[in-house]
């Protein structure tokens, strides 16, 4: 077992001044290190009924495909408008200034469906909680939320109450 | 054994009047596919000592990530400019009207390490082309290059001379 912690990267002033970047593509390159994250993500839904893995664009797509496979599910894109081609439906989020979009196509989910939402990281919570709209308009069941990283020092888990979160690391600093 | 060509959908008119465009994500929701999808890209390079599975953002992150782990090999990004956090390098390419970039983290590759680069679709060729130079930029060896879908209407191949090339499945018209 290796300790993932330690093979996150922090990279100070990205992506501007001041900033604590929590690098992942550190543990990604090292290949015990990219299983294990895959299977601790899945841990405490192990046993449970998940029909299909949705990732988040981009870093969440890495380890969302690997945990469709583990599981032998499909797997279904969350992504930045205009990039889905056939027909999507559409969530905003609020960032710091303005606010973002994230689009799923509609016939990603079917109703009644368990769905476990895949990203790398849990910072604000926005984005994993237009993920979870998304799922829900479509009739589908959020099963859960699952990332690599938390970062604490940010009201993630405050943007997604009553949801089953899950993360393998947190870091309560910038 | 599933027909995966069945599993792609034409999706006419995007991004743009007259273009057909060629939908992954019906293959990626369906579980068998995805896994032999995975499977299938990595067949004519078995046997070959492969040190990492390199990705092209960002739908190659999907199939990049199951095929590393498959290998029990690490994974390593190619990104759009001033995604990446840490030390990066840099390749520019041409697109129908102008340039774009594509980068790579410095310690992404190591001197000597053989690389196989994952993409889900080779069309014009030039992304697929600044990737393997940015490996040997840094010392690595390409293995080659797969992809799910190849568009043969399209000089991918021309820009891509003496590597090898792989890809499920062959889209010869718009």
């Amino acid at each position: 077992m290796k300790d993932l912690k330690a093979l996150i990267r922090g990279v100070p002033d990205f992506p501007k001044k001041g900033i604590l970047f929590y690098d992942i593509t550190t543990l990604l390159k090292d290949p015990e290190g990219l299983k294990q994250a895959a299977r601790e993500m899945l841990e405490p839904f192990k046993g449970e009924r998940i029909d299909k893995i949705a990732a988040i664009e981009s870093r969440g797509f890495i380890l969302g495909g690997i945990i469709a496979c583990e599981l032998g599910v499909g797997f279904v894109p969350f992504r930045k408008p205009g990039k889905l081609p056939a027909q999507t439906i559409r969530e905003e989020y609020t960032l710091e200034y303005g606010t973002d979009c994230l689009e799923m196509h509609r016939d990603a989910v079917s109703p009644g469906e368990r769905i476990l939402v895949v990203d790398d990281l849990l910072a604000t919570g926005g984005t994993a909680a237009a993920a979870c709209r998304l799922v829900e308009k479509l009739g589908g069941v959020v099963v859960g939320c699952t990332f690599i990283v938390e970062l604490t020092f940010l009201p993630g888990r405050q943007a997604l109450p009553g949801r089953r979160l899950h993360a393998l690391m947190e870091f309560d600093h910038e």
